[in-house]
């Protein structure tokens, strides 16, 4: 069931249709599940959600396709995402995950969403020794770079006035 | 601050300065904000996500501007993102949120997360008179459409034998 | 800090005022939270929250403030709200609870995380022995006890045309 | 199914029924949500969440009723309700939502998830252009304007001492 | 239904037998829920799991059993868990919570997440007063105590040289 | 900062001590962290979650170091816990996370939090050829194989009479 009429084959848009084929060449398979049937209600959609999962879980990078199913499997679970718990357990038993490497997934996943809420109900603040948080340098607008007199700046910056001033004032309200 | 080091114009990368260029020039600013030059880290992603929030936001669709900014509010305060409150709060000021549309957000925004814990703590089940599932058709395969042979079929189609006994068994596990 | 400007008494309007001067006699105190502060941006809202807060966790009930504290703050952990954390930790304290009952508290709503992830990584089903779900009593009209003839019924009611047929519909696609 | 037993009007109390007679009047139907039955298990919950509901998405407001659905939504999907997403997606459609503007809205709820993840996995820093965060301006005690001498002071008032010391601890403290 | 087949005291490892051993003891029943038997596929994880519920919620501590049920059906109902909400509720009903318990637990369940996501949508700074945080004392390295000479630092310590150069640096990154 | 006094190993109690003398151990180093600090206010809660801290991330199973912290972070980075994202970055980084890693991580989890939502608004059914959910195999009483004769059962199976009647019952309100 779902709240849109699923498309089949047959009745999608071309746009639509063009992302089954790709769908259906990249994953060797006839068969489209309901995620993308759902989507092509609106083709636009279809083709985004497809092209990012594309991109970012099945070509090939860094990070190992089973790794990568892991975590995918740790924020639905998190999330308590039926649907993509089910659809990404079979993918990552297919990646080689069995029953053992399921249960180690979910103690981590349970370990740490216990571990976030103590941190968080004990308000704690960050070790300075950990603080992996780095000053984040100030913006240098990219005028000769881009080779254009820029005639336009952001509003705050107008009121505060001249850079100078503006560079007291962020000292001031720097949290 | 940021967990890696905010990208400038003058040390980001070609992929990553013709997003920057984009961005100036969709905004017709000068100014980027940090989470495209954090993105930078990883030049790809900054591409993709941008592509995303560009498309889906920024792009003329069927909602309005504002509509939209208040949409993606919504989702931010559920989800306590400091970040995003802060930019798109701004960004919704820019596009005619007054302080009474605000509060009217807040308040909704609320209200529904009360709405959801009361049907969560009661578990109601949906009204049939207002269930708005349609039940799923079964997907048709492509072949002829595509003008080729299938010659695999996803995995459990095999172990359960002839489409007959597959629709036997499907009746029985419905839910 | 805030994204509306925090009310004082002397600048809020006679709405606000109100229930600024309710607060401040049902707590004893001239000193009044920046939530309402805040709220006071649409008096109406203000008046709204105040109204449900002073109702189901000041007035007396037959759960005891203690209890409806450390309810509000599990809820408030489990949603890492900064605000709310500090302000009903403060709260708590007040009605009793120390550090060891703190530690309690967290260790529960840590525990209760990591539990609710595992059920849903595992996709558990309720024990029918421990479902406590009841079979909801079709809804029966008011018409006699109201007085009135209705001449209105829900769309899908008509749909299914006949009371009889909508029965058996009803029957089919129960879940 | 609920954890309660759903009303029916006849063996409502005297407080249900008036919220029920309200809720039939004001949306001209006979039919009663299953919500509202299950609150009725306790009536001043009924009557209270009634009221907000009433004000807050069925009174005319400054926000037109199909945008309050779509912010009620935005919420209700990011918590994967799916009793509030069925019932308040029949009450868009019935404000005019389409399929198309369906699928608009979930793919911003999917973007915001997604970009409020990023930037906390990126642990971002609000622009200063950008931040909407106001100072809170002190509080100022009602007493004159409440006409009476006040005799109490919140603790920490008392231990800072004087008001020039505890504007001096507050420089300090600020964050 | 579950991800994992649900063990059988048959079936089961010597180590998930002493489990359910000490469950059917401890709980003075033959029966073992779901949870226990899915948790079983990787017995370690079942011991940890059971030996957490055990100590947290069954052993007698300061809090008494029904506000401990209390607390873990908020989190329960926070994060939707249906699996979770209806063990819960069973338990809660065995330690005394009746309807009216049970409807004052899900109003202030409501409750909190309404105002969580009003403190966070208006960006509300804690007020100073009520604010429960206190500073850390630094860690003060365990030397003399353990009896042993460190031969071993922290990273950063290192970087920032002597203690002198690093409490400096605290106090300018302080936040 | 945070809302407990964070133990120094001077101040601690034995049983705290011994908690911290393993992490030392474990870790190799003098520098005890916030949260082992804080949590030393409750020793026995200390002891649980460092137990279970050591024995799921640190002890040596099937998922490699690295797997464990990006999974450990994917649930932090969806939960927002600055606390947790921070530390268990530093973690990762150790472990050899680069910054390319970090995005990738980062991008999977906003993916994920994204088709979470969208299945959930669409409200899709699980493929029947992709549902990993196993019937539940009804639970066999340990009676002989623990050697003593059962004086109790659930109080469900009380009233639904004999095994066969319960057998059927329950064929009828399977879901």
């Amino acid at each position: 069931m779902a709240l849109v009429k699923l498309a089949n084959y047959a009745d999608a848009s071309p746009e639509a249709r063009a992302v089954f084929d790709d769908i259906m060449a990249t994953r060797d398979t006839d068969y489209i599940n309901h995620i993308w049937r759902a989507l092509a209600v609106h083709p636009p959609m279809l083709k985004r959600f497809w092209g990012q999962m594309k991109e970012i879980m099945i070509n090939p990078s860094r990070l190992d396709p089973l790794t990568k199913e892991l975590i995918y499997l740790a924020v639905s679970i998190t999330n308590d995402c039926t649907y993509c718990i089910n659809t990404h357990t079979a993918a990552a038993r297919k990646k080689g995950m069995d029953d053992e490497i399921l249960a180690e997934l979910n103690e981590i996943v349970a370990l740490a969403n216990a571990g976030n809420r103590l941190t968080s109900g004990l308000q704690l603040e960050v070790d300075e020794v950990l603080d992996q948080r780095q000053r984040s340098p100030k913006w240098k607008a990219a005028r000769s770079a881009r080779g254009k007199k820029s005639t336009r700046t952001t509003t705050r910056k107008r009121q505060t006035g001249s850079v100078a001033s503006q560079t007291m004032a962020s000292r001031k309200t720097k949290r």
